[in-house]
């Protein structure tokens, strides 16, 4: 990356709105945008929110060149890419890149993006938004990503089981060695041994582009949050063989096997006399969710046993902060590992990749990222309706976060 | 089992039927049946098979006290039991268990049976043909069955990889340990570690129940085979997310990752405007056994690393000798381990249960079980149409095989 290496030395008097510094992340499913404002940047059309955001109070210290300000976090399906672009050109985030003084043409913009769609999509990027893609590998921004969030966001990482949330105190002395389980359409599984280091280990096809993939072709849900919602009133044992099932009701004691232990998932409609038609989508989706979830707990505590990691942080889109999933992957783990490992879980879990492409402008004309100790939470929800974008407060998901930070500028 | 202990000294002049010997795996979907036929037995009512089976000849010394004869395999759907229990009715099969000489009555007949169903369908199976059923342990016939076919059997063992079918050379004396995957209705994990030393250390409910149940909610198949028919002419790649397809056709070859490895098993259903009737039934087909497959071979080399296994024996009546299954399972635990480790398959791979209830009657009057060194193979197929219940001869199907053997009475 030779290229970049003098652009720290971009003069400060560039515009402020290029210090928004946009970061993407396309997925299979997901663009997932990371976007930092400071509290004085004209960022946003939402006024509403721009002056929610003010009255936090920014408690930047101007003696430092530092810029207080929010990382904001968004997310579009990558089939609707162009809703996305329409979005990043609407809030002029796509000025939020770095120039490269090196290249024939000094006023050409780069934004940092990872994931499979940085490839796929670049000159989309450079035909409607004028930018070039700067790619990052994929597992490094995950890896950066999720170090960030353990080690500087207060109250990031939780355990979940039994209904119980509980936030785990992570001493980022102590962080190393983890494996972390991104789950997204696929799953990689990642042993991460400090900054930088690491070594993908392992993954499965079955993800949450499978969860939601069968999904749409067993249901007739029109999204993911349908078919995930529609789990809550689902139960697994109508379309589940059940080790009862096979036994007569009663367990298989003398290997551990309770009744109700799932021998076989959607092994109940090998046998019954039944359709599609015939089951409830609510059923489906459980069993659905229940299948893929505790699978990719059971290979995520094999993999970490393999290399002796007692902590697994659980993260992706998939999840979506959603009970009955990190229930069961709890569940999986500690099942599996008869208590010896522990699933954790992690806030900001789907933007791993886009915080990790957003902290690679470091290399080029960040000099640091810090956040407060204890962010404010402003969930918002980004949406896009024909060709009007907007962005609005709302409290229900804790997938879009905001998170109040500093940005040294070197 | 003190009831039985007396049960070797019953005398010599019982009905020859009676040595039939009939044991059964009564499994979630599919009741395994193993019974021995004594050369001049009448326990078959198809006399063409029998004249077949016949001129075969008979090597049995008549200096020892033995019984010449075969093996022979057969199953039935367990939701069809009925047919079942009309099949053993019509052969006699019913006849050739043992007579506890302890219990109040000593015609009581016992039959040896396993699975889950041996619990589940006792009492049908007292009041439909007057027999007890005999319940030994799942998993230790299994590791019976398998030990007994891999030391006795020729060429019972083979790998298959690329499309090339190689027996292996087993040593009898340098079996142990391996890795036995059984996968039925769901997929259990063995250890073995001798004769009777074993451990389930492992399993998942992703197994033939999910591909068969799967299957038939998304396409309109009207059994297994049909639907495992269906997928040589399958194409994964129309429902399968690739990583070529997230990253616009090429590899993510820094973590070796090749554009056509799966990203995402059904992950392309997600963002087609398709539905359910918008896909060939084929290439959903594809999907599933590829998608199933590869998750049995991850986990199960995952558990084979754990303990330090070289050797993974498959079988299970989901495989029923199918060349693309066997191909993405080898691919699988080659592709995980490297290397390292490697799969085997067994060509009687769906009766290992059912072979080990049948081994569990020299506990009470057979002293062993010897096969000839290579054993005719006459695959069988068993069916029923109304109340007509045939056996006959056909080169089809390699999962009903008779096995030519010697059975030693005390």
């Amino acid at each position: 990356m030779d290229h970049l290496a003098h652009v720290s030395n971009q003069p400060n008097s560039q515009p402020q709105s290029q210090i928004s510094h946009l970061a993407l992340d396309i997925g299979g499913s997901l663009i997932k945008l990371v976007y930092f404002c400071r509290y004085d940047d004209n960022c946003r059309d939402d006024d509403e929110l721009r002056s929610q955001n003010e009255s936090l109070g920014s408690e930047s210290d101007n003696s430092r060149p530092v810029l207080g300000g929010k990382l904001h976090f968004a997310k579009f399906e990558t089939s609707k890419i162009n809703d996305c672009l329409e979005f990043i050109h609407s809030m002029k985030l796509h000025l939020g890149g770095f120039h490269d003084c090196t290249a024939p043409s000094s006023d050409k913009i780069f934004i940092k993006a990872t994931g499979g769609g940085a490839y796929k999509f670049a000159d989309l990027f450079k035909e409607k938004l004028g930018v070039s893609l700067d790619k990052e590998d994929e597992m490094e921004c995950l890896v950066t990503g999720a170090n960030f969030l353990l080690k500087a966001v207060h109250q990031e990482a939780f355990t979940y089981l039994d209904g119980q949330k509980e936030f785990a105190q992570i001493d980022p002395n102590d962080l190393y060695p983890y494996l972390l389980v991104n789950i997204g359409s696929g799953v990689s599984m990642i042993k991460v041994d400090g900054d930088g280091k690491f070594e993908r280990v392992s993954g499965t096809s079955l993800g949450g582009g499978t969860f939601w993939g069968l999904g749409r072709l067993l249901t007739k849900c029109k999204n993911f949050d349908e078919l995930l919602e529609l789990s809550h009133q689902g139960n697994n044992r109508v379309i589940d063989m059940l080790v009862g099932d096979i036994y007569g009701g009663t367990d298989y004691a003398k290997i551990g096997l309770s009744a109700t232990t799932i021998a076989s998932s959607f092994g109940k409609a090998i046998s019954d006399n039944k359709g599609l038609v015939d089951y409830k989508p609510e059923d489906i989706s459980r069993s659905l969710l229940r299948m893929i979830s505790n699978n990719i707990g059971q290979i995520s505590y094999l993999n970490a046993l393999r290399f002796g990691l007692k902590r697994i942080f659980f993260a992706g889109f998939f999840i979506r902060g959603h009970a009955y999933t990190m229930d069961t992957i709890s569940v999986a783990v500690n099942f599996w590992s008869k208590g010896e490992a522990e699933a954790m879980f992690l806030r900001h879990e789907g933007f791993l990749g886009a915080l990790g492409a957003f902290m690679s402008y470091e290399k080029q004309c960040l000099d640091g990222l810090t956040v407060n100790k204890i962010p404010q939470r402003f969930p918002i929800s980004v949406s896009s309706a024909g060709n009007k974008i907007y962005c609005s407060m709302n409290g229900k998901s804790n997938d879009n976060e905001s998170i109040e930070c500093t940005v040294y500028r070197t």
